[in-house]
């Protein structure tokens, strides 16, 4: 026989990791129903399980047939099976929460009498009394409806009902025009089913004018008599499949972890904020008016982190594609001047660098507070700044491009010791502590957590980019008014002024210009869009961040 | 209504992140039989697709009560449903890649006639020959065997079977004695079951005499009539509970995202290989012989990152945990003594700072390819140790911190003009390109993976940890053989014992020593174990790096 043969060696885990080895996993157990395409049930609960560093069970009590587009059919698990998996599961391995979803009558009685068995030594419960579907669409009776109530809610340690479920649970529908008819509500379920703690979910039903919608997401503590609200942005999408299922998993994933309710409530509706937010396009293009949320949205892909190690093996079998210049596809080759004048950054752009804030520093209109806010704000920008320079330093290709970014936290080092005179020498600060002390307003957290984000998941380039408009707006907005500021002499809004058109200023803007250039060079053309997207929402969070400073009150 | 009521707002997602809003998942489709207890089947596949961040849709087909322990019973998932989940799965949702596992006789023929129909529009399939688990029970007759390799497998873009599997195929048992028995199955295989490409997994099998044992999955490719061999570590474990579905569905998922099926054979293989290699504990303790795999490694768990991360509101719920200080379990509060004497260390920071390398190198007698080769790794050695030190400034608790890491990356840029000095002037390199051709070896590999995944994963502390004993070693090694270097003076191995000796070095290795005890009072007692093992670790890794330059021949 004549063949050709690779040889490829496979990695051992880096020893690091190993640290972990037969890792405790928390284990929840889902008790629930299949949906074969994937968004909802006992689907998403194993993702969501998964998502959370948790081992997942299963028990399933029916197999549906269906899409987000409709449920065609449920074809139930007999009794003696869903007995006997619970049994084995429970008898052979660890299982820290159990978490239900759908649930069949057969179902409710082997869980039932399971729960009554175990007495004390049974896991926590994390009950979603399924009854509505997201899309709305009934997906048990009311007899089930009423067991669950009656034979698993008091085992519970959190029923996660939407309103719908409220109302089948109360046996009456309710009007909800404000924030105490929730809490009634709460108050009211905790009674009935006999558990102490009631998350009523308002995912359906925003609240807020023809402005910003926000929903709410109730938790009420029946043993110190206490309400939790949780407010989030009302994400305007039909992408909502499986949102219930989603929450109530990761809630019990993170009880399984050890962390108390309310930590696990908040954690797991962050998690469905971001999952509904992002989405995903998995269906037909014909199904229009449903569709999955993304599990998976902070996952990240184990090939593509093997390739781009050059310590694995992987770059032996899966040779380094050439990449093409994204120079290319820029006439006269400035990127810098190719962002601030495309569409998409453009409006962001101006008002960024026409910013109200800076005319009034510069005429010595502004109100003393405001600045002071902003100069406390912008140290801590500033603190982050450099620590997300020295992750570029550390993604950048070659050891000069580190030391560019090192020579920039130098300068930002400058900039906090100012920032620090300034606040103490002009601004009135006393408390030697007081740096310490400053907390972060909305526009900052919101801006340093794109940051935090960029560096995390983006590569070199992207990070370059993200880091960039700080640099040349502040240059550009202040070289626009130049010869304009009216401020006293020695007042500390013309030393400021006078700080970024200074001309150590104009030749950090040259190093950006050229730095722009450069990323551009090794960055593949047909990714272009995403460094123009950056770009602009980061000159919108600059934007924001002097509106916060002019609105401080 | 009396009632107290917290109110917490929920972050709306870093916009970097929805730069992949409504994000394209790759899909896969896994036709399998359910484990409830989550470490095969059904269950092993979607929670294999979800850690490849991609998304998974199922098709029961059938339900068993099992767990690692025992399969206690099937309960087939009848012709109709299994049709109707196929039916409703492919004409609502898009799908990238079928994997199938466990089969039925209705689901091959459901299976069958949809793949007939689709024709060239079929999605891809891995076909996982699913008739013994790893365990060695069997889970299909021989019927289902001839039914999938005259049904299935002729569409199939790959065919995974496990050696009990390819005998069940091939319809008789062979003696494996070398990889060509392997070579001569994967080519017979082709030809039986028309199926192009034929992955022999051989993870039952290991290699090697009492030794070091390992594995080999063989890949054939028909179409090029070349066999690939993914050459792995026997892991000696018990828990391999669900690789074969883990390994199928790992491909699946790297195929669907467009890697060619070499790639994605590769990517699956580390995959397996570090699930397995790492494992969890979810099993009864009596459970003893067998227990599933870990497919979480890599997952970030999302609510310990909102905790951490002070851009997030979620320091508002969940108050910051005081960190009590590991510096009272260490008596005389010198971190660097107790290290270096914990028995778990001692050995090998004894083998790193007594190194036969240093001697030879002091004594003049070592070979100088060997020399040169050390310098070159040490070269690429140092690069990634300055990119490491930035990641620890970016995680460093204070400024001052941010900067001594910044510090010690300038004292690596010295050492980097150090050896390209060496090299040039004193070892013989002319080519101007060099230092961008050196490859790295197996020890330097290893020692980089595992600073990049500490610094992936490990916090401040962890980080400064694993650069230490570099630092100290070196100087400790150079200091140890003090006045009794013979070398030639001038000569470069003279030139670099002194560099290690030196007055500098002795104040560089004071100051790591105070960052040893500083790292100390802010970590938790609880864990210090983990700071323990990673010492010693990187003292393992150091005497292989050595051992590597000695052995170069």
């Amino acid at each position: 026989m004549t063949y050709s043969a690779d040889n490829i060696n496979i990695n051992t885990p880096p020893p690091y990791l190993t640290l972990a080895s037969n890792e405790k996993l928390p284990v929840v157990l889902s008790i629930a129903g299949s949906d074969p395409s994937g968004g909802a049930g006992l689907e998403a609960d194993v993702k969501t399980i998964t998502a959370h560093r948790c081992y997942a069970m299963t028990c399933v009590t029916a197999v549906s047939a269906q899409t987000p587009a409709k449920v065609y059919s449920i074809h139930k698990t007999p009794k003696d099976v869903v007995s006997q998996i619970l049994e084995t599961n429970l008898q052979d391995m660890k299982c820290d929460v159990i978490k239900t979803g759908m649930l069949t009558v057969p179902a409710i009685e082997v869980l039932h009498e399971k729960l009554l068995r175990l007495g004390e030594n049974r896991p926590k419960l994390v009950v979603d009394p399924v009854c509505v579907a997201t899309s709305g669409s009934s997906l048990a009776g009311k007899d089930v409806a009423s067991l669950i109530r009656d034979k698993i809610a008091p085992f519970a340690d959190v029923l996660t009902p939407n309103i719908s479920e409220c109302f089948i649970l109360l046996g009456e529908n309710r009007k909800i025009n404000k924030l105490q008819d929730i809490f009634q509500i709460g108050k009211e379920l905790a009674l009935i089913t006999k558990c102490a703690n009631i998350l009523v979910k308002g995912g359906h039903i925003p609240w807020g004018d023809e402005g910003e919608k926000y929903i709410t997401d109730v938790l009420y503590l029946d043993a110190e008599q206490k309400f939790i609200v949780f407010e989030g942005k009302f994400v305007n999408t039909t992408h909502t499949h499986g949102t219930g299922c989603t929450l109530a998993s990761a809630i019990a994933s993170n009880l399984a972890r050890g962390y108390c309710l309310a930590q696990s409530v908040y954690g797991g509706v962050e998690y469905v904020q971001n999952a509904v937010s992002i989405g995903c396009d998995v269906t037909n293009p014909r199904i229009k008016d449903n569709g999955p949320i993304n599990h998976v949205y902070a996952i990240e892909i184990p090939l593509e982190k093997m390739i781009t190690d050059e310590c694995f093996t992987a770059p032996d079998v899966l040779p380094k594609k050439q990449v093409a210049s994204a120079a290319d596809k820029i006439p006269g080759g400035n990127f810098f001047e190719y962002l601030i004048n495309h569409p998409k950054v453009k409006p962001h752009w101006d008002s960024y660098v026409n910013h109200e804030f800076v005319k009034k520093v510069a005429d010595g209109t502004l109100e003393r507070k405001k600045f002071r806010f902003f100069i406390e704000q912008d140290y801590l920008y500033l603190i982050n700044y450099a620590r997300i320079s020295c992750i570029a330093g550390s993604k950048s290709p070659s050891l000069e491009d580190l030391e560019k970014e090192l020579v920039i936290v130098e300068c930002v080092r400058n900039g906090l010791t100012q920032h620090e005179r300034r606040l103490r020498e002009k601004l009135g600060v006393k408390d030697p502590d007081f740096l310490q002390k400053i907390q972060r307003g909305p526009a900052l957290r919101a801006y340093c957590r794109y940051f935090n984000d960029v560096a995390r998941r983006g590569n070199w380039q992207e990070l370059v980019i993200a880091l960039n408009p700080c640099l040349m707006g502040y240059g550009s907005a202040l070289t626009k008014i130049e010869g304009k500021v009216t401020a006293a002499e020695g007042s500390v809004y013309r030393e400021w002024c006078e700080t970024y058109s200074s001309s150590w200023c104009h030749e950090a803007m040259l190093e950006g210009e050229k730095l722009l250039n450069r990323i551009l060079k090794t960055y593949p053309p047909e990714q272009l869009d995403t460094l123009v997207t950056i770009y602009a929402e980061v000159c919108e969070l600059e934007t924001n961040f002097w509106t916060a400073a002019l609105e401080y009150e």
